[in-house]
């Protein structure tokens, strides 16, 4: 969860919301992604799914069996059923996001049987995950509206 | 639709599920996509993603207004939930996926009233959309397992 903080941190310094995410292969980091939707233009462009991507290419493989993806921020629906198409064992969260967040709307693909994967979606509660999420904002707030 | 079609074909022709997709924007394609899944060992390598994707470098934004996103088979939870990413006004699809929809699954996010974007998405039925999945999965049975 460091380096995905450590990446949440990369996007507040590009003037992005700061989510960051890591896919991590026996003990291995061997995927790395941090929100960059604004500057990329890129719909798609937040940190799991760049990290998804990353760890699909270094491995050579779009099964990503017995890999953990980390993430600062509650995935999105997306981001979650990305996880799912990925075959990741595991998804660890620092955070909750009660109005975007998959398990807090209710879409728990993870655990759908009529599905052909399943896998564990934890929350880690870790205080910076939020923090740098408020001090964004808060800044956000104070420069006024763009 | 049609181009939808053509590209699925395309896929199909590199040993892809045959699944095609395009983002239509003021009666224009701005982008294309067909499931390259395999090919490129990619999970995330749809054919809504790769199409999203082109479309928002096609237009310079992430947010894909007044765009349609025309795809030969009922999108799976994952390209639903990146359409609503992407802000597309609605989504057309061709054929019903009763195992892998996110529809047929009962994930209707795009009808989400606690969800920041809202959008039609239709079945138009079109025979040939389920034609060239039959003709694959025929194909792939015939020839035996690998």
């Amino acid at each position: 969860m460091a380096e995905a903080l450590r990446l949440a941190h990369q996007a507040a310094s590009e003037d992005e919301v700061p989510v960051g995410a890591v896919v991590v292969h026996q003990g291995k980091v061997v995927g790395r992604g941090y929100n960059r939707r604004e500057s990329d233009q890129d719909p798609l462009g937040h940190a799991e799914l760049m990290a998804i991507r990353e760890a699909a290419r270094s491995l050579g493989s779009w099964r990503l069996m017995d890999c953990v993806l980390v993430v600062t921020l509650e995935p999105c629906p997306m981001c979650l059923s990305a996880a799912q198409q990925a075959r990741v064992s595991q998804v660890v969260f620092g955070a909750n996001d009660p109005k975007g967040g998959a398990l807090s709307l209710g879409y728990r693909v993870h655990e759908d049987p009529r599905t052909n994967h399943r896998f564990r979606v934890e929350l880690e509660e870790n205080a910076e995950c939020s923090q740098v999420l408020r001090d964004f904002f808060k800044k956000k707030r104070a420069a006024g509206p763009v």
